[in-house]
């Protein structure tokens, strides 16, 4: 039987639009042959739909619209998805995989393990199902499960999360192979692991495995795609794409024969660079919005950001704006001009001079600068003042480029820097930025080396560097990725051979920004731990570490 | 035996404040007799202490810090009080409550319930307790649950949410008592709701119930605290303070005999004022700011905040800022001005004109303003420039002045009037503001007469009123509160008398409002259903109602 996986690009909430489109991918498989298709977790309204779960107008509208997958769709072909049901009797919602055939529902499996750690809420809308059982389909027994359900194998972890072990479950009734269907968000080094997992519980049970990822971004999630199957010896035997839609056909007889034989794929700053791109394409597209305006400081953050918009957006959407200040230096202001050249996007100066002369004359009169907080922070506000009247003016949406180091310690200014729509570059760390500064260069220089050369600086007040109040990147990140990603604690942090003073202090600062982060434009998670839905810390605390 | 009930309002990660403050309840309760001290759930961290939970350093110092409660300060006195264990062999939390006396645990049951909906994120911290078992202390049976594990009763409610029922289980056991340690967040209109239950469940069991609330706010929440005591025939025995920490003690045998009889409050306007100055308070008191600076527009919503600030923090640290434009009717000034005084707080103006004209030079050159929303909104976004600035070089905090239905709609400024620490009335519809501007003049005028008459405005253009762009806020907020707080969908809202043009267009602006409030300051949450991390709402979506 030739079964197509369709790695499909869902809109949150747009039923009929995702509807049509996996309307459009089984006409395209059943052209390719295929007897049955296999969709995402949840194809039908997108991955994670929040809250839009708890309106009833919508899971009525849901449960209407899916009946257009039925005749005469589903007219000999097989179509299983994911999709929300509602259960009639509890009167609550299950994650299920549905497969329809010939007009009919012939089989249903729910979601077993609902997770409910950083990004997920599963618990919130679900609950779990009580039985796993195969799905027959023509002449294949199908181990059918969702997402989370595959996550929990007891020889792959040391500490498993559930007691259920699903596949375990499913793997008692011998099924010809195993399918999972997700919408599994990504991060950077994600995908090796995930194939490991998946290779190691193929030849555990000696059972072939059909993995169908969602691909697309949905507010701060990045899906990945990457589908593929997995023969019974553990060897890939078909990869899709990545980063983009994709339907990939494969004979389940000769993947139960294990005669396919496809790539590994490499992960590299490629696949980050590529991720982002898509979470800031899908983020205006879905939101309905094609054109956005940058703030280039002639700094290496809004480089990148810069550059990334315009791999997304295409560069005639692409606005750069400069806003020197009386500390912006000239290096500065021609870095900005050279990257906005080399983009070949539009370019325009605003200088915050006169305004940041009213502001000062405001408040001090005729009194010279202080030169406190206020008089910096008030520097970035008219700049974010600025890019707001612009996508205000011209329905643009702005980016900001804030990094991940600065936004955990709070090395930016709220209101300030922080204006924003999203935040492309919020959850990489600068010392990755740097590497995405060189992978942006890797055929012809379209960032300027003396911005990446250049002590990175904010510019708020003369001669002022990161460093003045920062350790240097190469070590401030380490210890923010052992205290956020790892959750590594005090000590363990200590014991990577760093000063305690210097740790105590990084934390410190890292715990009490959390106000500005809780009004921060959304960012697109790239590792194991984002902030943002999460990561969610209380603010009104006084916990500050057992040894501060 | 004398059983007291400490209503105690910890501080979010204070573990040793906390229990420095357990210590000296126990003391009090000590010397009135009490043999037997009850705290709230999560008396030693507060609640709700998120992903701090996540952190081993703090469950660490937790463990050692709760030592502090067992000798000398157990001696001859039970303390039953909630806080979180670990447990060794799953390797995850429990929400429990211990039973501490004479150096030793004596007794522990962990919660039962883990609520998963609005506010609550339980089921990513704890596992559920596997077994239920009254507490032996003296000659008293205690059936001990904790908060949600009450609130499931099978007769009280129409669909229960969980199939276990907690309180039936414990009943079983025939204990002479119930007591629920709870940390309940207030809503408007919750106090009644929770009395009515607890009684019914008191009388259905024929036993009494002793139920510890937490008092205090934390971000978001605020705990009314109101603990009480109900006899068995679901009469009133004690009643504690609302908003305040308080100790009540109790003769356990005159409550089983039924003899004690106490008022039965009665929840008004009032509640919700000292609830938001509580709100108010409380995070600044926590987060350790003193001094706060709003903006006085001469508009209803400002005034209100500003009396709650001084209510909340005394006179001498609010500071009121008007920043009229050449749209500021002199009216709106004097209102301001007058506010101000009667309020006595500082009062300082800083017209905007000269910063407006700046930017209106920087975008317009010499060309007449074009009157479009770039211009209006910059205004109140130089606005929010001057707030911080003050408020950066002054060491205050400013409060946000925005209401619940402004925020609904999305009749606000992102970093404009949207600057803040905290949205005190962002969960206030602009009806209730109204009531709450009555209840402030109560005895004589503080909010000027003319602030309350006067057609609301954001004075952004000239002669702009509310209702250019919206209807009254009469018809306004009984939809906004259909479709947010009951969550009623499009045509039930149609049937309760209004048009559907109008319904579908508020539905709409309320779902594409979205964005702004994701980068909202945290509000006090007083309704069933505020805007925040109760409500959680994807962006980039296309859900616009099956019928819009």
């Amino acid at each position: 039987m030739k079964v197509a996986i369709a790695q499909s690009n869902p809109t949150i909430g747009d039923i009929n639009g995702n509807i049509d489109k996996m309307i459009g991918m089984i006409d395209k498989s059943r052209a390719a042959g295929a007897e049955l298709v296999v969709f995402p977790e949840m194809a039908t309204i997108g991955y994670p739909p929040k809250d839009l779960l708890l309106n009833s107008d919508f899971i009525e509208a849901l449960n209407d619209l899916t009946e257009r997958l039925l005749l005469p769709v589903s007219h000999d072909i097989g179509i299983l998805f994911g999709t929300v049901t509602y259960d009639n009797i509890s009167g609550m919602l299950c994650n299920s995989a549905l497969l329809a055939y010939n007009g009919d529902i012939i089989s249903r499996q729910d979601k077993s393990l609902l997770p409910t750690y950083d990004v997920f809420d599963e618990a919130r809308y679900f609950i779990p199902a009580d039985t796993r059982q195969c799905m027959q389909f023509g002449d294949l027994k199908l181990g059918v499960s969702i997402c989370e359900d595959i996550w929990n194998d007891k020889d792959f972890w040391d500490r498993p999360r559930y007691p259920l072990d699903v596949i375990a479950e499913l793997a008692l009734q011998q099924p010809d192979m195993f399918i999972n269907i997700s919408a599994s968000p990504y991060h950077y080094g994600k995908f090796a692991l995930r194939s490991d997992m998946i290779k190691n519980i193929a030849k555990k049970y000696h059972t072939p495995i059909i993995y169908a990822n969602q691909v697309g971004a949905n507010d701060e999630l990045i899906f990945d795609g990457g589908s593929f199957c997995i023969d019974a010896l553990g060897n890939r035997a078909l990869q899709a794409k990545v980063f983009d839609e994709d339907i990939i056909t494969i004979d389940s007889q000769k993947l139960m024969q294990g005669t396919y034989s496809s790539y590994d794929p490499n992960e590299d700053i490629a696949w980050m660079h590529d991720a982002l791109v898509l979470g800031i394409r899908d983020y205006f597209h879905k939101t309905g919005c094609k054109k956005t305006v940058v703030a280039l400081s002639g700094g290496i953050d809004s480089a990148v950001v810069c550059a990334l918009a315009v791999d997304a957006l295409g560069k005639r959407n692409v606005l750069g704006l400069s806003m020197p200040s009386r500390y912006s230096s000239t290096g500065s202001r021609d870095d900005a001009y050279v990257l906005a050249k080399n983009l070949d996007i539009e370019f325009r100066t605003y200088p915050i001079e006169d305004v940041f002369e009213a502001c000062l004359r405001t408040f001090n009169g005729d009194s010279p600068p202080k030169g406190d907080l206020a008089e910096e922070n008030i520097q970035a506000r008219i700049r974010g003042n600025f890019i707001m009247f612009i996508a205000n003016r011209e329905n643009r949406m702005a980016l900001t480029t804030g990094n991940k180091s600065e936004l955990a310690v709070g090395y930016c200014t709220l209101y300030g820097d922080m204006c924003g729509a999203l935040a492309p570059i919020s959850d990489v760390p600068k010392t990755m930025v740097y590497e995405l500064a060189r992978y942006i260069n890797r055929e012809y220089e379209i960032i300027p080396e003396s911005t990446i050369a250049k002590a990175p600086s904010a510019e708020l007040r003369p001669d002022q560097k990161d460093e003045d109040s920062l350790p240097p990147y190469s070590v401030l990140d380490p210890i923010l990725h052992a205290y956020i990603e790892e959750n590594k604690s005090f000590a363990q942090i200590v014991a990577m051979g760093y000063e305690p003073d210097l740790v105590k202090d990084i934390i410190h600062k890292v715990d009490r920004a959390e106000f500005k982060r809780r009004q921060a434009a959304p960012g697109l998670k790239v590792t194991t731990k984002a902030f943002g839905i999460g990561r969610r810390m209380p603010i009104a605390q006084r916990w500050t570490g057992s040894i501060i």
